[in-house]
């Protein structure tokens, strides 16, 4: 599965940006610094959801714009996420891959129309969705013409409370056991705190994901969206020089499922 | 704390056996076995948690003794678990770590008698318990007088079926922080089947767990218990050789919460 | 809230029917019959959700014609399920009253879309939401212009495997407390076994619930989704008459939370 | 089964009272009242499950002894909860049933031991424990010579915070179409907060319920424990008067499942 020159399941990946798109200064300041860091996708919501009506909703088409506009300066590709069948065209249009949230997971009629967007899809796993729930919304996608999905883990909801959701690390093996399709890990969505964010995606690097998504934001704390668990600028910074060893450690696309010598 | 020349917390300790101890041969083997691999502490059910009242209970005070002669032959230390208040002595008097198991959690009865018992406890998580409740528990065994509680991370229970339990990985960075008390994973209840526990062994090693529980058996397929999830012997040899490199990359003792970058 | 005749949330209200239309013949036999019954409402899914590619994706367009026939042959009101926001105007031009399933409950586009749709909207809960999630998300449609939300209950996921759901009794005083707006139980999806259907539906009646969805069929077992937990005709017609004597009992509009002597 | 002069399965039994025992006075005001109202059982907690260690943990022994005057006084039945094995003598000496709490369900040893207290065994399900585990716990202390056993259901863990637990109403069909164990309810656990106790009641007594376990305080704002869920004594009257006609509608002693036509 390519996306410009980068082939997604064959090199390590990550994906990087703020959890929303808020202006060109924040967008453009995170992209280049994180493409600096060795990101190679740009992330950042352009459609927000809404959980609540008097949330931020986000910039929308202004917020696609400005995203292609960071891919020119950058030389990222770009992943924006997607909520409403009647945003599919627009949104193919600016971004290089498609995000389905977890709330979407199951929304069947996004999925079949997402099959004939012409981009690969990003499809996270809902809060409480198995990963066999996970690869049927998948084979929505496929079934209905677009084999490229990314599969995403971005922790589930248990009665833990220390950490906003619950990273399965387990998934990814497994998912990379049942399955062809790349595996990304959200560490961000995970873990629900900044600190704990790194050492998930030192645990995402080891148990064989393909990638990471990780929220960034030059300045956490005015974030409208998630600032408690983006990294700042550094941080990302020091989680890529963090895991530089251990991917390291990898022969990159085997399974860590097999090398540990489990399959054989 | 110290278990014989052991320093729990301070260097990364592999405690592995078999579920049930079930004969003199198939305990001295295994032991035998991983201690060559690198193992320090001999793992095994003398009293079994009895789900049902047909099922297998365990050796019991035979083996108890079992695991005692395990211990001269091999310089293994012992663990084992203890579920009765009326078992504390007996188990006290053979074993070097007095086991709590996931059910046993919140036994406050029996928590307050461990607190008496002149051994370290390993207090394992319970299937649904939240990390605030384990250290409750915990704070349960120290407060009757036992400053000596391992804490244990063994999987959650989860609407995924891929899996026995769900492996918390974010467990271990959260309690290295808000408590000083060593965490140990057990990857083999987490996983459920065998395959998984090297990989989740590795997640574990690299978010700065403080050992490992692994179940072992010389022919897993005949276990009394637990065979899908006990490796081989030689499947435990390739684990603990797998798992070197990214043992290097710590500095033992040093929390990997920390070292990413994240608390700084 | 009127829907014809019927003023939803001051009379108990039921609404049976199959799960999905299959067939004018199947349609109409049952609604003839849930009709001299007792019940106000059709149902019927002429658009499912089709969680496997593969399954019965319903009969669509010429599904609501059906059930409009069935309307005019019968007199009952009609409810449906739908699931795209491309297919509102087609369903709010045959139906009565607009259902959002439980997998919808945070398609946050298609509520925003139902502001505007003219109907009433059935919004069920999500397998796994809090009462909290259900009222916000009644609260999009409501601030996208539409004051007539129905709340259903209809079972939440948990760890118990005896029923397809497990039916949270409290909810209904629960909402009736914290929200002006009617709730509906749908014992069926929370049963799973249409045993269990009629016991629950009795629990629904005396804790002040303003109606059932229930599903109903001819013959269940040639039903093409949902036979195990729907009724058969004369099942229907029992459960009816059962509900009488409890319903005789209730202060109709009246809340049992509060007649149970609980809140003043 | 029977208890003194009541016959628990054949008729609809009433246990109530406080929490905790906490003075004779508080516990005679208290037993007096539920006894005027139609309780036949009083319920007062001697030894308390501690998830602290630094909170009330019952007045043991002392608190055995109230209970007992308490018996004479009103002529009322004893239930009381005992959670360590080596306290099962002096509270059967004591109790007239024994209550096994949610935590201890899986406290396998205990139920090994009140396989031969001599008294009925309360056993309430465990907080994530499915029926068939609790089916499996109540095998245990039958298959250890005590075939009196009467199941519990207290509500269950789920996501939902607006109550304390979800009371799983179809959990009391379930158990009596696959046991002929009595099965009784605890709706303060299962609420959580006093104004849904008597409406959960009422639902327990339209499914079948057996009895129900009910915790009431003569000042609630002052119990030492679990008072936002208990009933005033005025309350409790309350609610045994609203329960009347519920109970007039059933042929006691038979299963509401059963008559709900769902079997025939």
């Amino acid at each position: 599965m390519r996306v410009g020159d980068i082939a997604i399941g064959a090199e390590f990946v990550v994906m990087a940006g703020p959890c929303a798109v808020e202006s060109e200064r924040q967008l453009i300041e995170t992209a280049l610094s994180v493409a600096s860091a060795g990101a190679r996708i740009l992330r950042g919501g352009a459609y927000k959801p809404r959980s609540s009506p008097y949330s931020f909703q986000g910039l929308g088409l202004e917020g696609l714009k400005l995203l292609s506009k960071a891919r020119e300066v950058t030389g990222l590709k770009v992943i924006t996420e997607v909520m409403s069948e009647l945003d599919v065209d627009a949104v193919a249009e600016y971004a290089d891959i498609m995000q389905v949230g977890a709330r979407s997971m199951e929304n069947f009629a996004l999925l079949e129309r997402l099959g004939s967007c012409g981009r690969p899809v990003l499809l996270k796993r809902g809060m409480t969705a198995t990963l066999e729930d996970l690869l049927r919304s998948a084979q929505f996608i496929v079934e209905n013409g677009n084999p490229d999905v990314i599969l995403c883990e971005r922790g589930i909801r248990t009665f833990e409370t220390a950490t906003r959701n619950t990273f399965d690390v387990a998934a990814v093996p497994v998912l990379k056991t049942v399955s062809h399709l790349p595996v990304i890990v959200d560490p961000s969505h995970a873990a629900g705190v900044r600190l704990l964010v790194p050492v998930l995606a030192r645990a995402a690097v080891v148990v064989g994901a393909d990638g990471l998504l990780v929220e960034v934001h030059p300045q956490p704390d005015k974030a409208v969206s998630d600032g408690e668990q983006s990294l700042t600028l550094e941080q990302f910074d020091a989680m890529m020089a963090d895991l530089e060893p251990y991917l390291a450690l990898r022969t990159i696309g085997e399974c860590a499922y097999a090398t540990a010598g489990g399959i054989a």
